[in-house]
C-alpha cells in the first residue's frame, strides 16, 4: 500500500486525482490532503477518502471543516504552511503536487528533500527553483514524475531509454483560442474571449496562459529541468487537436509520441502508478478524434511568450522566477480588466530585461526575486 | 565491436542495412553476407565491407563472385544452405535476416538457436515457425528485434515497459493503392495497378501484399509471436500517410506511438544499435509530412485478408504456414497474369479451410504443410 498526500485537493487536478484514486483502493491510501479555502469540497473528500489529516490555508474555512469532521477523528490544520506541515505529519510515499503558482514551491521542495516521489502538476516549482528541486531529488533519490499531459508524454517516451539518446523534444501546444487570430489584433482580446479554450477545461489562470502560450514558455523551462536537455533541443509544435501530448526524437532519428484523447486522468494515473502501469477500464483511443491530426510551427509574432520561454531555459538563474511572477501579476490584471491582453507577454519581457540575475540561486534569492518581479510587473502595468 | 551477418544482402532491406552500416565503422563489423544470385552487387558490397565470407545460392553467380573476389581473399560459398553455413562459419553477434519468404526460415532458426540477436526483416520466419523461433530464443537468451517499420515501432513503444501492461496494439497500414477502390471492382485490378504503392518503395511480392493488405495479415501473426499478445488485442488502423508506424495502448489508457517520415533505415538503425540508440545526422521529422495525419478503420470487405490474419493469430499451429504459402503461390500467379487480384485472398482462405492443422508443430511438419499448401493453392488456382 502506497500512501499519498494530495496538495491542491479541491482544484481541477485534484478532481482528476481523486477520480483515479477511487480506482485504486487496494494499492493507494490517502493520508493527507491540503487546499486553500474550499472547505465544503474538502469535507466531502475527507469523508470519502478518510485521510489522517486535512489542511486548509484559510482559517475560517479550516474552522468549518474541523467542526464538520469532528465525528470522524480527522485532524484539521490551518494556515499558510499547511502543505509542508501535512507532509511532515503524515510522511507520504507519493505527493501529488497541484497547488498552483509560487505557493506550491515550499511543499514541492519539502517532498523531494524527504525522498518522497513528487508527482508534479505545479509547473512553477521547477520554473522557479528547478536547480534546488532537481538537486534535492538527486540527493535523496526522490523520483519527479510530471503530471501535466505534455511532460508526462515526454517522460513516458523517454522511459527505458538512455537520457543521452534524446535529440529533440517536441512540446505540442493546442495553440489556444487565438492560433488563427490576426497578428495585429491581440490588443483587443477580452477576458471572456481568452477564457474559451478549444480542447482542455482548466482553471482561469492556466486558460489565459494557454491563450498567450505562456504555458508553453513555462513548459519549455520545466522540460529543461525535468529532462536535462538544452533549450535549443526543445521545440514547440502547434497541434490543434490535443491528441499527441508531446514527442521525443532520439539520436537515431526515431520519434516516440504519447497520445490519446485529452484527459487529465491519464497523466495522473500514470504518475500514481509509476513505475507500474495501473489498469483502468477507460480507453483514450477514439477513432473519431484520431481521424485528422495536424502539426505546424507556432507563430513567434502572435505568441512572443515562446521566445521568452526559450530565453529563460537558456539563462536559468532567477529568470524563471521573474517570468512566472510577472506573468501571474499581468494575467491577474488582465482578468480584472486592468490591462490589455498583449501587455501580458510584454510585461514579462520588460521584467526579464530589468532582472539582475544570479546563477544557481538559493531559496531566499528566489523568493526575493519573486517579490521583486511582482512589484516590477505592477510598476510596468501602471505606466 | 559487434559482428554482423547480412542475409538477403542484395535486396532493398540489404540496401538500407549497408547504408546504416556505413555510419557504424567503429562499432559494427560485417563478417558474412548472403544473397540469392546477384553476384555483381554482392561483389561490390564485399569489396566495400570486407566480410570473411560471402554466400550465393546460385552456383553460377557464386562462381563469378569467387573469381572477382579471388584477389581479396574473401571466401565464397554456394548452394541452398549458404545462409546457415555462413552463420556456422562466422558466428556473428547480430544477424540481419532479410531473406524473403519461406527460404529465410532455417537461417532465422539457426540464429536464435546459436544465441545470436535476430534482427528480423523476414516475416515468414515467425508466421510459419513462431513457436519454434520464440522457444529457441527463450532457451538461448537470443534477442529478436524486428526490422520492419510497424513491429519496430511497437517494440520501441513497449521497450522499458512490463509486457503485461500492453492492452492493445494498433498496427498501422497505409491501406495500399486500393484503400478507396470500389469494393466490387477488385476482380479487375491489374498487376501494374497493384505495383504502384503510395508511400513505401519495396519489392514486387511485398507491394502486392500491401495492395491486398495480406502484409497486415502476416504482420498480425508476427505481432502475436513477437509481443505475446492475443489476436483480439491486435487492431489494424488505416493511416494513409505512413508517418505513425504503429501504436501501443497500455492498460492505464496511455498510448505510445513511434513515428517519422517513412524510411527503412530507421528500423534498421534501431535494430543494429539495440539496446543502445546509435547516433545519426539524419532526422525523420519533417513538418510538411506531419501536417495532416489520419486514422480510420480498415474495410473488411475490400480487404478479406485481414480476417484471415486474425484467424491465423488465434489458431496458430500450421495455419500461418498455410496462409503464407498459399499467398506466395497466388501472388506469383497474379503477377504472371494467371489469376485475378481478388483470388489471392480467396485462395488463401480456401487453403486455410482445407488445412488439417496440428498444434505446436515441429519443423518437419511446418515444411510439409508449406509444400502441401503450395500444391493446394495451385490446385485452387487451376480450377
Amino acid at each position: 500500500m502506497r500512501t499519498v498526500s494530495v496538495l491542491g485537493a479541491t482544484g481541477s487536478v485534484g478532481d482528476s486525482t481523486f477520480k483515479v484514486l477511487e480506482e485504486l483502493p487496494d494499492t493507494h491510501r490517502v493520508v493527507s490532503m491540503v487546499a486553500h479555502s474550499n472547505d465544503a469540497r474538502m469535507v466531502e473528500l475527507a469523508r470519502r477518502f478518510r485521510p489522517e489529516l486535512v489542511g486548509l490555508v484559510d482559517r475560517a474555512a479550516a474552522g468549518r471543516a474541523r467542526e464538520a469532521l469532528a465525528p470522524s477523528g480527522i485532524e484539521v490544520i490551518e494556515g499558510d504552511d499547511v502543505a509542508v506541515e501535512a507532509l511532515r505529519a503524515t510522511s507520504p510515499d507519493l505527493v501529488l503536487a497541484a497547488i498552483t503558482g509560487a505557493a506550491g514551491l515550499a511543499s514541492s521542495l519539502e517532498t523531494v528533500t524527504r525522498g518522497a516521489s513528487l508527482l508534479l502538476a505545479n509547473k512553477e516549482a521547477l520554473v522557479m527553483a528547478g536547480n534546488l528541486i532537481t538537486r534535492a531529488a538527486a540527493a535523496s533519490g526522490a523520483a519527479i514524475v510530471p503530471v501535466d499531459s505534455e511532460h508526462s508524454a515526454i517522460f513516458q517516451a523517454i522511459h527505458g531509454e538512455d537520457a543521452r539518446a534524446v535529440r529533440r523534444i517536441f512540446l505540442t501546444a493546442s495553440g489556444g483560442p487565438f492560433v488563427d487570430r490576426e497578428a495585429g489584433s491581440f490588443a483587443d482580446v477580452r477576458p471572456e474571449d481568452a477564457l474559451r479554450h478549444p480542447t482542455w477545461e482548466m482553471g482561469r489562470k492556466i486558460t489565459i496562459d494557454s491563450a498567450t502560450m505562456m504555458n508553453k514558455a513555462l513548459e519549455i523551462v520545466e522540460a529543461r529541468w525535468l529532462f536535462d536537455v538544452p533549450a535549443e533541443a526543445i521545440e514547440v509544435l502547434v497541434h490543434r487537436q490535443s491528441i499527441v501530448h508531446s514527442m521525443v526524437e532520439f539520436v537515431d532519428g526515431s520519434i516516440l509520441a504519447q497520445l490519446g484523447t485529452p484527459s487529465m486522468t491519464v497523466p495522473v494515473r500514470h504518475a500514481l502508478g509509476y513505475p507500474e502501469r495501473v489498469e483502468t477500464s477507460s480507453s483514450y483511443f477514439d477513432i473519431e478524434q484520431f481521424s485528422a491530426l495536424s502539426f505546424e510551427p507556432p507563430d513567434a509574432v502572435r505568441f512572443p511568450a515562446l521566445d521568452l520561454g526559450h530565453a529563460v531555459a537558456r539563462t536559468l538563474g532567477l529568470s524563471g522566477t521573474a517570468l512566472n511572477a510577472a506573468n501571474e501579476v499581468a494575467v491577474a490584471a488582465f482578468l480584472d480588466g486592468a490591462t490589455r491582453f498583449d501587455r501580458i507577454s510584454e510585461t514579462a519581457a520588460r521584467v526579464l530585461d530589468a532582472l539582475e540575475d544570479v546563477a544557481d540561486p538559493d531559496l531566499e534569492q528566489i523568493l526575493a526575486a519573486d517579490a521583486w518581479a511582482r512589484e516590477e510587473a505592477t510598476r510596468c502595468l501602471s505606466r
